[in-house]
């Protein structure tokens, strides 16, 4: 009989294998659940040597998470979620503000590759090295840089973006918009998932024969005022010779952007919904609890936040992960489209 | 002449001990900073050696920030600011979300104690044992827990609690308010500094001839739906006989409170700030970067942030920090007031 695992453990114990890992790390646990676990090692004479075989060598249960800033509320509450799944496992979160800039991403993927940290779950804005990431458990959130699952250890867990186009392109249709505006910003890298919201949202219209027209605000994805004054320009020069505005609906790829479109179209005089409609994705609320702040195609941030984790701490453990792995996306209303109660399900 | 130490290096330089930090870290420096820091590094014969001499044993470069949770943009803004400035000095930071748990805390204060982190940022809701803690890099925010100063590795960070009270109370009594309540909510422990923002309050109220109550709504930092059911019956209570509500002044202890009272007396039909004036605390924007979300006492986010990374630092390498550090407020406007263009100087 081979040696006893840490599965064998969690099995005879009746516990998760997260558990049985805490009681070794000193971590919290209910007591009746240490007991039991503390006694299953006992009677299958499990040995932290055994332990520490079938684990990667010099692991520190300390893991990455690499996201813009912590400044759009999507991204805090990305990492909020990632850091209280990720503690309940005994694993300690180190946190990277990229600011979409390559040169800090690059400390915590080297950091990965001389086994600092045991893994990175990342928004990454880096063409990323396919040499060196072979090694790294990596969860890529919105990045499929593996489309034919070749990869050992990378996964991306994003949502449904092509459907979150779709949903927005039918919703100003069917509220009667013609003459519509996709403003995207973010990463335009390879792989990059997101890029499908503006795919579907175009391809929904053009079917429908609605004039549509993308524009790029670039990769920011935070607001600062040369952002700001980018938009407000581009919106100024929107109106046509007789002062009207040339657009009857907006999507935008982020509800920040919605947000300071709505803004900046009430003070030009312009009435939402009922002038313009306007239609963000991420599906950000009040304060991160109240109403939906604009109308938007919500993305299920706690999940996304929960399959990464989970798909890391798999790929650590070397056990199986699913390469690709799609969320849904709803549409919620927000007060910037007219038709509060349409449900998603009429499309 | 005794060995050189960084400083020397940083001196000779004309750059910032965090830079030659950098250089040593092989962490990004304008191409010149890092071409003097080398040159300086070979004159003075600094070596690696000297330099680790110098640091704590076993340092690891990696500090702890500890905050009840990432949902309230006052904790992620924080968390945003503390780690920019954190990399920058070639430090990494481990996030914790304590949900204002002990155990959840006690974690990061053992790691800290074994010396496998270099120190910790946090708002605690720990009573913290003494003993242990002075061997630890400590900056507590909006805790003071060593008022005389005697503790060499404990400072604290806040922003000024009580002006903050009394400005809003001066604002409330300004604008006529009669009979006023102080909602609070957060630490009671001792030494938590945000308690002067109710007692600054409650004696301009007092010595005013203003009518003034205080209500406690526990220590929950973060908006479940349990709490705001706690105030929204707190607040359908507050209506006598005829229908009234019985308050014309709300002072709250943050933000977040402040919006769920304006929205739930809207929803009772009574109009802000006409009939009820509301100010909260931490001057939140709307996405972080917009207008004021209520009007409030607003606290210094991203200085708070650097005073305490670097008080951080500072501890850390044994340098001298200053043990309380109190920076200013201001009220600002967020529509929950009736006069936009009063001046802060006026109180």
């Amino acid at each position: 009989m081979s040696d006893p695992t840490i599965k064998d453990v969690a099995k005879d114990a009746c516990v998760s294998v997260g558990t049985v890992s805490k009681v070794l790390h000193n971590q919290y646990v209910k007591p009746e659940n240490r007991r039991r676990v503390e006694s299953s090692i006992k009677r299958l004479n499990y040995t932290v040597n055994t332990y520490a075989r079938g684990l990667r060598e010099k692991q520190t249960f300390t893991v990455a998470v690499v996201v813009p800033d912590l400044i759009n509320p999507f991204f805090a509450e990305l990492v909020h979620y990632t850091e209280l799944i990720l503690s309940s496992m005994g694993y300690r979160l180190l946190v990277c503000n990229s600011q979409c800039r390559q040169d800090r991403e690059a400390v915590y993927f080297q950091m990965a590759v001389q086994n600092k940290i045991d893994g990175i779950i990342a928004i990454t804005y880096s063409i990323l090295n396919q040499r060196k990431i072979r090694k790294i458990p990596l969860v890529l959130i919105d990045r499929n840089l593996d489309p034919e699952g070749k990869e050992e250890n990378l996964c991306c867990v994003t949502c449904d973006n092509y459907r979150g186009g779709e949903l927005a392109a039918k919703h100003l249709i069917s509220d009667g918009c013609q003459n519509v505006l996709y403003l995207r910003n973010g990463s335009t890298l390879l792989g990059t998932e997101t890029l499908k919201r503006g795919k579907a949202f175009l391809s929904v219209c053009s079917k429908a024969g609605i004039r549509a027209k993308e524009v790029d605000f670039g990769q920011e994805t935070t607001l600062k005022d040369e952002n700001v004054n980018t938009i407000r320009d581009f919106l100024k020069k929107s109106f046509d010779e007789n002062g009207r505005f040339q657009y009857d609906g907006i999507f935008t790829s982020s509800d920040i952007h919605a947000v300071i479109v709505k803004r900046e179209l009430k003070r030009e005089g312009i009435s939402i919904p009922e002038q313009v409609e306007i239609i963000g994705f991420d599906g950000l609320r009040e304060l991160n609890y109240g109403d939906y702040i604009v109308s938007s195609i919500a993305q299920p941030i706690r999940e996304i936040a929960m399959e990464a984790a989970d798909s890391l701490i798999k790929m650590i453990n070397h056990e199986h992960v699913q390469r690709v792995k799609v969320l849904p996306v709803k549409f919620v209303e927000g007060g910037t489209t007219k038709f509060a109660t349409r449900l998603n399900s009429q499309f």
